[in-house]
C-alpha cells in the first residue's frame, strides 16, 4: 500500500502519497535513472555494500554520477530507516522488515538528450514494509512462463545496468499475468533464457545447479550470494547457456531476488515442475541462504 | 529553458519549473509512459490527427488507455496553446510557434510491474517555444555519426512504440556529443541503418532518395509526409534496407523531425558528404515540406 511507503525525497523525508519530483526530470521524462532494491533483516539492510558498488557500476555506464559521496547517500539511508516509524503511522508495534528503492535520476533539465542539460543528479529512497509472505509461497512455489518477450539487448540497453527504463520487464510481467502466472522468463536475443522480469533464475539437473550467464542479464546479488552458498555446501553449480528446453525439462526450478529470497517454480507455461511442490534442491538453497543472512547479521 | 515552458498538468496549467508529478507515478518509477512530439505553425498544431492516431497507437501496444476521449486531450492541447502567454511571460508580441510534447503516463500505484496497479492514467502537456533555428542549419547542415549502440530490437521494446523508455537513444546520442555532432544514427540488430535519436533519416543516391523501412524504427509523421511529397513531385523515393557502406557513400543524407523539419547532415563520422553544404534534394525536400505545411493551413 502507498499509504506504508515512505520516500527520502533527496532529502526530504515524507510519506509517498505525498512525495512528489519535478515534471522536468529527466527520469520521469525518459526513465533516466538507475536504482537498487535491497532489504532490511531485524533493521538492518543486507549486504548493503554490494548494493552500493552496483549502484555506482549503474551509474557509471550511464555517466551518471551520485548527488554526494557514497557515505552522505548511506547516512541517508540510516536516515531514512530511523525515521521511518516517525513518519509512517502504521499498525506495527516495533518496525517491519523494509524493503528499500535506492534511486538516482538525471535531474531537472530542458528537454533533450544531451546529458550535460542536467547539472544535477537526484536520490530517492523509497521504504516500504515487506509483505507477509505465505509459508505457502516457499512450500507450494508459483507458477511462472517463458515470454514472447526478448531481453533487451546488451549493446542497445544491458540489463546489467539497473535502471528506470523497465517497459521491456513490464511487457514480460504481462505475459505472466495474462497467464495466471506470478513471474515471466525472458530469453536473450540469443535465444538462451535470461531471467526474471525481477529475478534471476535457476534450474536443478542431476542434483546440481544451472544458472544463465552472468552476460546479458542483472546479476543478482541474491544469485551470486546463492552461487557462493552452493559452492561453500559442495552443491554443484555451473553459469551457462540454458536452452527453452532444458528448462522445461528441470528437475526443479527455483527464482532469487533479493525480497522474496529462494522461491520455487512448480509450474512453467502451465506444465508442473517436479512434484509440483518445493523440491529438495531449492528447499536447502533458501535455508542455506537465510543461514548466510542470519550469519551476516 | 524551462522558464519558457508550460505544462498542463493533468488538466492544470503550470510553469515548468514549479510543475511536479506523484513520485509513484510509474511513468517516473519505470519510464511506463508514451508520448508524442508535434509543433504549431501560426499557432494551429501541425498534423495533429496523425499525432493523436499514432499516440493511441502507442497506448495499445502498451495496454495503456488515454486518461479520457481523444477530443477531451484535443481539448486540453487547445487549452494549452490558448494559455500560453498568459502563464509565460516571455519577451513574445505574439504567440511563439510552439513545441507540443504530449505524454500519458501509467499513472499512480504501488512498486510493481503489474499494469493493474495503476487504476489511472495521467496525462502532461508540455508547450515550448520552438528556438530560432539558424538559416545556417538549413544551408550548412549538421555533423552526425554512427552510433556504436543497437537499436532496441523490436520484439524487446518496439521503437514503433514511443516510450518514456528513451536511455537507448539518450546512449547513442552520447556518441554524437563525444564527437561533436549534432545527431546519432543507430543501426538495428540486423545491421542495417535503422534511425536517428530523435529523426529519421533519409539518404540521396543517384537523385533518389532511400529511407530505412518502417520495421524497427519510429515511423515518424514528417519521415511519411517527405514520402509522400516526394512521390507527388516525382522523387523516386524507395523505403528499403539501408547498409553503413551505403549511407556513407551517399550524395546527400538529411534528417526529419517534427520540430527541425528537413536538416542536411553534411558530415558523417567526421567525413564530408557531397561538398559538404546543403545538397539539391534536401534543399528541395525542405522547401516540398514548408510549401505542404504552408498548403495544411
Amino acid at each position: 500500500m502507498i499509504s506504508h511507503i515512505l520516500i527520502n525525497n533527496n532529502g526530504v523525508l515524507e510519506p509517498a502519497d505525498q512525495a512528489k519530483i519535478p515534471a522536468m526530470d529527466h527520469g520521469f521524462l525518459y526513465g533516466d535513472s538507475v536504482y537498487e532494491t535491497l532489504r532490511t533483516y531485524d533493521g538492518m539492510p543486507f549486504l548493503l555494500d554490494l548494493h552500493m558498488t552496483r549502484l555506482e557500476r549503474s551509474l557509471g555506464r550511464l555517466s551518471l554520477t551520485l548527488p554526494g559521496e557514497r557515505k552522505d547517500l548511506e547516512k541517508e539511508i540510516d536516515r531514512t530507516l530511523s525515521g521511518y516509524t516517525e513518519v509512517i503511522k502504521g499498525e506495527w508495534e516495533t518496525q517491519p522488515d523494509l524493503a528499500l528503492r535506492i534511486v538516482v535520476t538525471r535531474g531537472v533539465g530542458p528537454i533533450g538528450l544531451d546529458m550535460s542539460l542536467c547539472p544535477e543528479t537526484r536520490f530517492m529512497i523509497y521504504a516500504s514494509p515487506i509483505p507477509n509472505f505465505p509459508d505457502d509461497l516457499y512450500t507450494h512455489g508459483i507458477a511462472c512462463v517463458i515470454s514472447s518477450v526478448t531481453r533487451n539487448h546488451p549493446n542497445a540497453l544491458d540489463p546489467g545496468i539497473k535502471s528506470g527504463n523497465f517497459l521491456n520487464n513490464i511487457l514480460a510481467f504481462r505475459d505472466a499475468k495474462d497467464a495466471g502466472a506470478k513471474e515471466a522468463f525472458l530469453k536473450g536475443a540469443d535465444g538462451f533464457i535470461a531471467e526474471g522480469t525481477t529475478s534471476n533464475v535457476f534450474m536443478v539437473e542431476n542434483g546440481g545447479l544451472l544458472t544463465p550467464k552472468a552476460y546479458g542479464i542483472l546479476d543478482g546479488i541474491t544469485r551470486r550470494t546463492l552461487i557462493e552458498e552452493a559452492h561453500r555446501a559442495g552443491i554443484d553449480c555451473q553459469e551457462t547457456d540454458i536452452t527453452e528446453e532444458r528448462l522445461r525439462s528441470a528437475d526443479e526450478i527455483f527464482i532469487s531476488s533479493s525480497i522474496r529470497e529462494v522461491v520455487p517454480v512448480t509450474t512453467l507455461d502451465g506444465k508442473t515442475i517436479g512434484d509440483g511442490t518445493a523440491g529438495p534442491v531449492a528447499s536447502r538453497m533458501l535455508k542455506l541462504y537465510r543461514e548466510r543472512v542470519q550469519a551476516e547479521l
